[in-house]
């Protein structure tokens, strides 16, 4: 980087873009595997500006015969967003559709990327195999990770917060900045992730023990859930099956009773609700000699989470009596995004010399 | 097509869109194959509108490493339309890049192709092999098919005059179109192909008798070229390679100097320039039978060509004293097509529910 550029960009400030499919309300794996985190980042102080996109067109790519369940679950992921704390004093909350510039950027960055790159990119396989794609893969799923290299060059974000599983899609942003800068001069950010510090945070199972946690498993905590199906839930909960009487040794490691408990449990829960341990490592070392009951150690969980999610619910609540001041905020956010996205959008043309009438 | 949506169809009239790479000065290949015909149909009368793009985007897919070529040419081809006849008052001569409605569209096009469906396309399965990019296969190449799918619907053509290559690209357009109406409800227009009506005009083939006219293997002659650059050319044509001595049998069929006939000569040509035939053909059964030399044929050829090309290169000259004249008329024409494209994506995103602020 050019000494008058990296000057510039320290200029453009600490950036931070982040974003969610609107596929669906959010649940307890998205608030510890990145809500929670978002919030965190954008109290620090440390950031200049925090961009979070509702990302509709992406929910397109793979929803592209349902978008009326793309458009309904923008105020539920946006009710979310404010729910958890997401301040639109502090951050820019704006959907992806909304913002043109996003398409031209993906168009030539497709220039810089070829077919068999995206046919190595190992999220993007996965996804492929889970959603029987094999046969017939559309281009507008096959090419979201060069769509998500727009959305974090757009905003010159140096920062992009994100679960492990998106590694992948950053790494494809980093190669096609340094592809774009060195073909057309110093122009884009090149970005780094940020993962959740907790290491439960990172993947949290569905209540019935599977990886993935899905609408259609019926596996999935809401943010949006009232305190009678969070008990539900969590009693339902998957536990270790060897465990079957009390005295016997249980398992806690591949156990979501007690994955639950690593992200979500501080030591002051103890205090509050089971105050016979001290701690987590006190309880799961009771578990794994044998002698404590599951309904016991899931009674406590519940008792954590109805803490953590009560003041989320009653904001969502309060937030979701006024629908048209959400839109209007998308709205704003949106107007706001533009508005940097034109000006990135603008260095981008004047780099590959298609800035023909000055813009 | 529902009633009323065919009604509406018909009120926006019959529309034409069309255009060139601008990777180079447009050549005699060009001119029969596509501006003379192009020309014929702005001047019919039957055409409500006619857009003519020169499609940098599209050049720039792969040119990508050489931008500034793109540019240079843009005046070049705008030119070369000029000389020809295209008129700024008929037609509405744009550049793709200034259209940013086009990339929009592709992106949402982009979920209702597969890449398998893409992979089949054989002008771009040939055109992958001859680039050698069969091991890196740039993205914006191989879906450049979508991209053209945009620039035709975005301005509702239902004619598009093109050469027998490009076929495999309308009818990749029409399912587009087809899939998208299906699954959003009638919002786009199904084009046709027009091709020349010359069948020698299809394919004209390089001077020296290769099928690809190419300025790196320097067979061509350009709109620009000078007289003597004409004759020169001309002069040095393959012919028929049997044809040894003028009293030989020659081939007329995969004579580059014949199919160039076949493609510009008229009746008329014969009256002034070689008036012991009445026609092609009697000059033909000459060659074939024996006793008519090459420079002959050759001589006739070179008369009529420069009679064809001297109009179009005084033209050209003429418009070439006034390059900021070319620029402005290029930015007008933009700003009119981006209004009609903007339009049709207004259509497209309401049919798609992506208009959430009422845009």
């Amino acid at each position: 980087m050019s000494h008058e550029y990296a000057k510039e960009v320290e200029t453009l400030g600490k950036v931070i873009l982040t974003g969610d499919r609107p596929t669906g309300r959010l649940h307890v794996g998205h608030y510890v595997g990145s809500l929670r985190g978002r919030v965190e980042l954008q109290n620090s102080g440390e950031f200049d500006k925090v961009f979070i996109m509702i990302a509709d067109a992406q929910a397109l790519t793979d929803n592209f015969d349902d978008p009326s369940k793309v458009r309904a679950n923008i105020t539920e992921v946006a009710l979310d967003y404010l729910a958890c704390g997401l301040d639109p004093a502090k951050t820019t909350i704006f959907i992806q559709s909304q913002i043109p510039q996003l398409t031209e950027l993906t168009f030539y960055y497709m220039n810089l990327v070829t077919l068999s790159r995206l046919e190595r990119n190992p999220t993007v396989k996965a996804e492929i195999k889970q959603k029987n794609f094999e046969k017939s893969l559309p281009m507008g799923f096959l090419t979201y990770p060069v769509s998500q290299a727009s959305d974090i060059t757009a905003f010159l974000a140096d920062t992009v917060p994100v679960g492990e599983d998106q590694l992948p899609m950053i790494e494809q942003t980093r190669e096609i900045v340094r592809s774009f800068n060195n073909l057309y001069g110093e122009t884009l950010v090149e970005p780094k992730a940020v993962l959740p510090s907790n290491a439960a945070s990172l993947r949290l199972p569905g209540t019935d023990g599977k990886a993935k946690m899905s609408k259609s498993l019926g596996n999935c905590i809401y943010l949006a859930d009232q305190p009678d199906e969070i008990r539900t839930k969590i009693m339902g909960m998957y536990t270790d099956p060897n465990h079957l009487k009390v005295s016997d040794p249980g398992n806690t490691t591949d156990n979501p009773v007690f994955l639950y408990l690593d992200a979500f449990c501080k030591d002051e829960h103890f205090e509050r609700y089971l105050p016979e341990y001290a701690n987590l490592a006190e309880l799961k070392a009771h578990y794994e000699r044998g002698g404590l009951g599951d309904v016991k150690v899931k009674k406590f969980l519940n008792n954590v989470l109805q803490e953590t999610l009560e003041p989320i619910r009653t904001r969502r609540e309060e937030f979701a009596k006024d629908i048209p001041y959400i839109m209007e905020l998308l709205q704003k956010g949106s107007e706001k995004a533009e508005e940097v996205a034109a000006e990135t959008l603008r260095r981008v043309r004047h780099a590959m010399q298609i800035d023909y009438f000055g813009k």
